[in-house]
């Protein structure tokens, strides 16, 4: 991720023009939800603010769980295996078994997972061209979305729950100080 | 918006073929933005979780003040005027004022200034072509953006937001019960 690029939608090196504009709102995702949590103790990115809140851990790791779905949807055009759902199932559905299970790891934890899954994209993508952006299958409610779609949705979600980190995380400083 | 297109990033008649895909995206964000806050009372709409939280209605307001301002920054090159600062400036700030002076408005107000605002900004979108969005200013940190990014960043701050109505509706709803 070039850093003086990063107000930058354009192309990028080594990968196809259009594909190029999504890693670009991909990267500058990544970069703002990275700042988000920088500095954070396993005791914050534990902290639970309520009975149906998740923890800022639950909420990084959802984010690689939902890039493994979609690339499996479509890089790979298959369901997850035994071994993918013991591991990713509980942080892509956000519930009460997350919140068991994601707990006392520290923040490298959770970079790490982030960034071997997005090595894995970036990979694949650097393979494809444009064209295959814009492959449809039916998607919800059996209406049709193209790759495109569904990694805009990828980062996209990732905003989403950034913004409730950036919330919690106000909160976990203020109830979990170090 | 065509509800059949909502999952797909592509051109849309009347667009340039880029700023399409963008128009693309921000109706998807602003598609679940409205489905988040559907059916919510004004009492809701108020409702303040904790003395740092903004209200929903504020959260709202904002993606409109947002918007005015790449509108000016993009479109116009001009700063806010007197009477653009009078109404945007508390809901732009997410600050203490807006706190203050958001409240006691229904859902219909908060939708109308959202789509007047929008109209406004799809009007001058159909006026330009590719090119523009490639058109760079230093920004943040002095560092080069172009229109793109500016863009990306109203529906990516949409989507930051939404992220946070999402969290604060349950809550709404469970302590400012209709």
């Amino acid at each position: 991720m070039d850093k003086d690029k990063l107000f930058l939608i354009t192309e990028l090196e080594g990968f196809a023009p259009e594909i190029g504009r999504l890693v670009s709102m991909m990267n500058y995702a990544r970069y703002t939800t990275l700042a988000t949590v920088q500095g954070l103790s396993m005791r914050q990115l534990d902290y639970v603010h309520d009975a149906n809140s998740n923890s800022i851990g639950d909420l990084l790791l959802h984010m690689a769980a939902v890039e493994l779905g979609y690339q499996l949807e479509t890089f790979y055009g298959r369901e997850p295996n035994a071994e993918e759902i013991e591991k990713w199932q509980a942080p892509f559905d956000l519930g009460d078994l997350g919140r068991e299970q994601i707990r006392g790891k520290e923040l490298e934890y959770y970079l790490h997972e982030l960034s071997e899954m997005r090595k894995v994209t970036l990979e694949e993508f650097r393979r494809r061209d444009d064209s295959w952006l814009y492959e449809e299958t039916p998607f919800w409610r059996d209406k049709p979305a193209n790759n495109y779609f569904k990694w805009f949705h990828v980062f996209e979600d990732e905003i989403n729950h950034r913004g409730q980190i950036r919330w919690l995380r106000q909160r976990a400083i203020q109830y979990e100080p170090e």
